[in-house]
């Protein structure tokens, strides 16, 4: 996501300079010619010289240490902020690491995919997408307006959450949906049923693709919430399992229309604009 | 499917006519203008004279009801199939009106959308898909052989399943996920959470905006083996909450990168050729 957000900066003159820090020389050359950052550097003091806005586009079991090492040397009114799908812990540890003039957001547009690295970048990728802000107390107001127009200029719808209720949301709109479509892979194809799937399995597990090393750590980051997800799945099987004994067709089809309307309501993925629509 | 069924006959000049029966005067109309039938008719008499192929494209609930009327004018040597997702009841009752001629072979290309009627019809949908045939031990090996062939026609590769052991795959591999992806729906729904969701749930539910009452036919027909299924999903959850539990990250990394490998070689759903895919 960080290649994108390069991208988007620049495809709209947003940024006069986007440089990119990396501990790999390829990835930085890739995504140079990529046409994501100006220019790449190993050094910290370097990429931060005269900047305004330090993004940590970093896997969420990373962010928290490696921002360590990038807080002291951040300059007064820089504003700091990270694109993590968790955000307890890091939000937490980035607001200290902040100290008293706290100039650092957690920031986290949604508007992944299931790629990873600069091949899959796209500049339009924040375009019409929901971007969740989740300020704390002590976040400074300057720096909650500055993420939030930063957002905005990008083409994003911000909402503003705290961290913790972002971790109940994303575990129950996310992360148990990951969990749900790594399963359905892996208990179809342990039975040797993959060869069957249509195309309604095919979207239903197409997250299952995505980087098994950053969804642990999701996963892991956010292990309470998801776990009270997992518990109330079990609750909605056996609500399931009971209509369908039941043989009560009028309350399946009215459970089935329910969903119909909702998800009709919701768009297409491919859509523009789906994540802005009017739902109930 | 029907439309698209007569779009594909049509586009690929396997029929010299298509001819549609319906009870509604407006639906044959519509399928006329959209050219997925040639003409369209109320009297069975008619639609069937010179008729080589009879194919039932009805809700899973009517077919055996409506073939009952069928099968007494049937010419010899007509091939008789349908398109249902469920065969258990439909291939049963249907051989049996088929009698000693036998000339019937149930039918289930694996190529369905959420969309229904004739504005979602498409001439291309059988391309490159996969089409399972249920043949009993009553059914005709020229039936069986002829079966094979119209679809292959079409584009189709052709899989024999026995019906009850297609019922069982079906209840894993699509009415399952299918419910899964209503509950997904339903359960974000019901906490007023559809706002924060991302690409993924919008693929993961995409077919949550199927027909209801097309859909709940189809779940009561298999409802045993969509029971058994749901029994299997609580055990799977209770799985994935021990790995949760026990922190163990290798063997939750582990499982996400064996669905990771199945699900990249699946390909995806808008690719051309997603079903015939080798897979492990």
């Amino acid at each position: 996501m960080g290649g994108s957000l390069g991208m988007a900066l620049k495809s709209k003159g947003l940024s006069s300079r986007v440089i990119g820090w990396d501990v790999s020389r390829d990835k930085l050359d890739e995504a140079i010619r990529a046409g994501a950052i100006d220019t790449g550097t190993f050094n910290r003091e370097e990429a931060l010289e005269d900047t305004e806005v330090l993004v940590f586009a970093t896997p969420v079991g990373a962010t928290s240490a490696l921002a360590a090492d990038w807080f002291p040397l951040v300059p007064s009114r820089c504003l700091v902020t990270e694109l993590g799908s968790v955000k307890g812990d890091i939000v937490e540890s980035l607001t200290r690491l902040a100290g008293i003039r706290c100039y650092f957001v957690g920031s986290h547009p949604i508007c992944g995919s299931e790629k990873s690295g600069v091949q899959g970048a796209r500049s339009d990728l924040f375009e019409n997408k929901l971007c969740l802000l989740t300020p704390v107390e002590r976040t400074r107001k300057q720096a909650l307006s500055r993420a939030q127009a930063f957002w905005q200029a990008l083409g994003m719808k911000v909402v503003s959450l705290a961290p913790a209720l972002h971790d109940q949301v994303m575990a129950c709109v996310s992360h148990l949906p990951h969990l749900l479509a790594v399963s359905l892979v892996n208990e179809v194809g342990d039975r040797k049923l993959l060869q069957y799937a249509g195309s309604g399995f095919l979207d239903m597990t197409r997250i299952a693709a995505a980087d098994p090393g950053l969804w642990v750590e999701i996963i892991f980051l956010n292990e309470e919430n998801v776990s009270l997800e997992l518990e109330r799945w079990r609750k909605h099987l056996e609500k399931i399992l009971k209509m369908l004994q039941s043989k009560d067709a009028g309350a399946l089809k009215e459970w089935f229309r329910k969903a119909q309307r909702r998800r009709l309501n919701l768009g297409q993925a491919g859509e523009k604009n789906p994540s802005l629509r009017r739902r109930r």
